[in-house]
């Protein structure tokens, strides 16, 4: 038997969240990759469910119909009520907490929060992974079965260290968990419990070839899971502790007289909290605390959904609560770990998501903080991959710094929700929640000065609300040339690209105009003898090809005509920074886009697609549209008048912050990065 | 030859924006339908692009993705600007009209006007259709070829007068408009030019059977067009003259240095005005006059591409105008012509759309016109073919009464924005289109009193802004249950139902809450010996079957568990009359809804789905989302302490307004429509 070998650039293991967010990058800027799943079938019901803003930021960066079907789909969580044992034998509710009332004044967003499984998350992920790429599609059913690394090519950023096995496992080896009728369950998912985009999906999926073959790949990446099979074989240890605390989890569509079975909250019972999660599609989520040192709680193998199911109507005190459909439910024992490593010291092999980080699901930041970790890492690899960095080396040793922290930081934020027994008590979660608000939020990820996040270069005065190394604030500006209304996660796609953000300040004065106009000046010298241009906008070409989506349906067979035509009639992507201005004066409708130096205006096009009508934009407010209030440079805290510079990453992560003159901190910035 | 004969309730003839909307209520209420058009392909490119809020109101009533796809693509106007010939041969701005500004606030609607392709909007509605049933779908490349239509059969609403042959087309009879590469062009669509789920669809389309064959109908619509083979059938003529005026037009991709190239406006010239409007893909639309007595003007076949472009460029002095891509153009001459009648004398055949109404393309209704035709008569169908209503006939009858006097003020509107020349003048379309303004936006259509239509026997002062007539006004309300916010559009589903809704006032107040009490008692009273329910809210069985989208993905094998498990976990819907209440006591967080009388929490599911959570509503103001103001009680005119009552039929017009204790009045609205 000859076994298959091939080369890619980059192998991704394990396609839950962490894995997806990786491989939609690769997507996006066209990396030979491939992502595979030893699972058979998706995750479609229960496990992970909370979205965070600062995820639903990304997705919208992402593009497609990604954030919009999120936004369809999941249920907002709006406050959080606290029901306490009352008089006569029956709860009542003690507490109706705003949550998000002071979030939505200090950490805004231009999302809210909602519930929605990881099964629709994942669903949306993979068909925007598809649609971008037009052909990476998750594998499944197959298995990584032993991998091998030369270390002696890890300096080579051109050469295939890394060796790996692949198994398609047999049907026997793997669970077929969709029934066609039923319940649903603890591993089975009925039809009738999946959504019309799934069953089709489900239908015309192609059956798997079985077989074996070994895979060359530049970069590999885990993302698979708690029990991560690359973890245990680059002998990385996780550190922590189990719990001695047994939970029930289920999902249902509840029948009850319990008033506030649609708000998320806590009752209190004698031993523990239970927690009412409500969501989408008219169920609730009950988690329910077993009591310690019970039968159950000896043997965990006892716990079925009739167990939760008494348990949990121990809590509804002098209500009645019940339900015939549950779509999933499971059983788990909280406990913390977080591994020691999340990359190898080349730094060409990877961990994310659970893999790296373990804990209780009660924060609804596990999901989160796996695609946050993704979607960190995707773009550096790209850029590596594409060989578009000085040193591939640098950029990606920045992936742990910037991670390993967070996944410390979550996991104890975890462990002091809880009780050394392992119960939850409904007032400390609520204090500890306040105190890791910001870093929940993902306003306070504290990433460290490295390649790509310069605190000292520039002026971080300039914009004092964006931190340089936190994520961008976002706003609504107006569109200068068409007064389209956009959020800057539209303005920042995820397409790889570093942003100069060029906040012009009030261009209504004279004075400041001629500032922005010096600053253009220096920004585009350049033009050396051999032709090459070296000024800053330009430099550095974009190294992607258009993925799928942007490329046209059909090839000119005459190889004249309009090599351009796509549908969205864009122009290609020409450099690796974008320069975009956002600018405060008032009197902008005064003023043409033609007013602005060349520079702002990006390159003209004289054959297909002419000026670009998105380069400009203006912080007003719309009448049109109530978000758009003119309120962006308040909310960034920079001056109306002065404006600032500001350098966002690829994901939307502020690496540089300065004044208007201080054109060299950022340059150098960049030239760290990509070279002269 | 034998020629196949087979029976459905409804034939709808022309799939375009008219026939798509009725054929959407087939699918949504399951009525026996199918859907022909002559053309093998639908529209991709050019046509209609003008979208109007009520429209989209429609459309996110129909549920599904429908309006958050448009919303997606569809670009905003937001500004009218007016360019006038100036010194030195260059021609400056005039005027910038602020168009919205007004309209935001004295015709509000949740959305605001958008551009983009009928091709677009035609994909949206197919999908929605062929989800939403599971089994119609638009037969392409047929044709109908001859009718007869059965009278003495006409007041029989079981039979089946209508015979129409249907025919495929063959290939040589048919034109192949797609080019898997090119400019597009007037007709010939580029593969370039569509977008990937055109694409998709276009590939796994399944080829047509050739043949003829017969269909027996109860119901027969004519949505084929301004050349009309039905209305040219039941010999009905058109009153109205073609105008001496000829205009090019086409979506470009610009390349111009005019700096108003994103805003809708237009340019006065020598002899008439250009129109500019920008859409959506970085497209402009531009609308170019020709000259009277031009040889252009005296021979129309002469008139090409080439020819509209240098027309163009004679508007745009001082400036360049030149493009390479197209995707569409074409040329047509002015004119305005209304057919005498819209249905026949027996009510059973119906035309809607362009085979009404014929006008120009410039105010961007024609389409939103045609559109709102479907919308109109596709539910009064249903009801009709599903025997649910005590007279079809009288039901029926209303679709001509409302739909005829609206396609001619439609027309009037056309004809007084051209003069005697068919030349158009700036200044006189803005003051025609403010004269028109309330008519256009759909705020003022003056439906005359019918059956669905009783403005006596209410009290129209309760709500003093929800006309009885015209269209609901609407809100975003926060559901009292679950805090999750909701459009109005949302709560009135285009699901064939009419909706009651409490608007309940102040409820704190005890004696507001007892008015309400007391309602609750006499609307739900009943129960008759017999067993039959006779209470207002239940006592019409929803006579639809459940359509596939909202239908268990298996049955179960048993017959014995969970007949009611879907994807959705909605519960099937039991009446014709949907309750709901919609109060603005703003106390609402300290009584739960189980505090409500139990009529207006809505029938209680024990077995599956227990309590319906969206029935009762509060007009507040929540901090999570700023259209959620707490202004609809304002926005409709009803005293915020004492409520009023409103019936919104199916199609969300305003069927009926009263204070809270006139349920005689309301009650007799039903009973003249379902009978006791």
């Amino acid at each position: 038997m000859t076994i298959n070998e091939s080369r890619i650039d980059v192998l991704i293991v394990g396609a839950g969240p962490a894995g997806l967010m990786v491989a939609y990058w690769m997507a996006r800027c066209g990396i030979k990759a491939r992502i595979i799943d030893k699972q058979k079938h998706k995750v479609y019901n229960g496990h992970a469910d909370g979205l965070r803003s600062r995820t639903e930021e990304i997705f919208d960066s992402m593009g497609g119909d990604l954030q919009r079907r999120i936004e369809a789909e999941g249920y907002i969580f709006e406050s959080f009520r606290t029901w306490v044992p009352g008089e006569h034998g029956r709860i009542v509710c003690a507490h109706r907490t705003n949550l998000m009332t002071d979030q939505i004044a200090t950490l805004p967003s231009p999302f809210v929060s909602l519930t929605i499984s990881q099964g629709r998350i994942e669903r949306f992920l993979v068909d925007n992974i598809e649609e971008t790429s037009g052909t990476l599609k998750v594998e499944r059913g197959v298995s990584a079965e032993s991998f091998t690394y030369d270390s002696s090519l890890q300096d080579d950023h051109d050469a295939y260290p890394i060796k790996v096995t692949l198994r398609t496992l047999s049907d026997t080896e793997v669970n077929d968990t969709i029934a066609s009728y039923g319940y649903g369950g603890r591993y089975i998912v009925s039809k009738n419990n999946l959504a019309q985009d799934e069953l089709k999906a489900l239908e015309s999926a192609s059956p798997r070839k079985l077989g074996t073959e070994i895979v060359e790949a530049r970069y590999l990446v885990g993302a698979d899971g708690a029990h991560s099979w690359l973890r245990h074989n680059l002998g990385y240890k996780t550190q922590g502790s189990g719990l001695d605390s047994l939970w029930g989890v289920m999902d249902v569509v509840p029948i009850t007289d319990f008033p506030d079975i649609r708000y998320p909250g806590f009752i209190e019972g004698e031993h523990g909290a239970l927690m009412v999660l409500p969501r989408e599609r008219n169920m609730t989520r009950i988690y329910v605390p077993f009591k310690p040192n019970t039968p159950e709680h000896h043997d965990r193998a006892t716990i079925d959904l009739e167990t939760i199911r008494c348990r949990a109507q121990t809590f509804f005190k002098g209500y009645t609560f019940n339900f015939k459909i549950c779509e999933w439910w499971s059983v788990y024992q909280v406990g913390q770990r977080v591994s020691e490593r999340s990359q190898n010291p080349s730094g060409r092999i990877f961990l994310a998501g659970d893999a790296v980080h373990m804990h209780s699901p009660k924060i609804g930041l596990g999901m989160n903080t796996s695609m946050q970790d993704g979607y960190n890492l995707g773009w550096k690899v790209a850029l590596a991959a594409a060989r578009a960095v000085r040193s591939p080396a640098e950029l990606l040793a920045t992936y742990e710094m910037e991670r390993l922290p967070v996944a410390k930081t979550l996991v104890n934020f975890d462990r002091a929700l809880w009780t050394n027994e392992g119960a939850m008590d409904p007032g400390e979660f609520q204090k500890t929640h306040e105190a890791f608000r910001e870093f929940a939020d993902g306003r306070k990820l504290m990433y460290p000065e490295n390649l790509i996040i310069s605190k000292t270069t520039g002026s971080q005065s300039a914009a004092r609300k964006l931190i340089v190394g936190e994520s961008f604030i976002h706003a609504k500006v107006l569109g200068h040339a068409d007064s389209q209304l956009y959020w800057t996660t539209r303005l920042f796609q995820s397409d790889g690209r570093f942003r100069i953000v060029l906040m012009a300040g009030d261009i209504d004065a004279e004075e400041q105009f001629e500032r922005v106009k010096h600053l253009c000046k220096r920004i585009s010298a350049g033009g050396q003898a051999d032709g090459r241009c070296n000024a800053l906008v330009s430099r550095y070409p974009y190294p992607f090809e258009a993925p799928t989506r942007f490329q046209p349906a059909c090839a000119d067979p005459t190889g004249q005509q309009h090599p351009a035509i796509t549908f969205d009639h864009e122009r290609p992507l020409d450099s690796m920074i974008s320069l975009l201005t956002i600018h405060s004066g008032q009197q902008y409708a005064s003023r043409s886009i033609f007013d602005f130096p060349d520079t702002l205006r990006g390159p003209f096009d004289p054959d297909y697609h002419g000026w670009d009508y998105r380069r400009i934009f203006v912080d007003t407010a719309s009448h049109l549209d109530r978000y758009c209030d003119g309120g962006a440079y308040d909310l960034w805290g920079v001056d109306r008048s002065r404006g600032a510079l500001v350098v966002v990453r690829p994901d939307m992560h502020v690496g540089w912050v300065g004044e208007i003159e201080d054109v060299d901190g950022m340059e150098n910035y960049f030239v760290s990065i990509f070279g002269h």
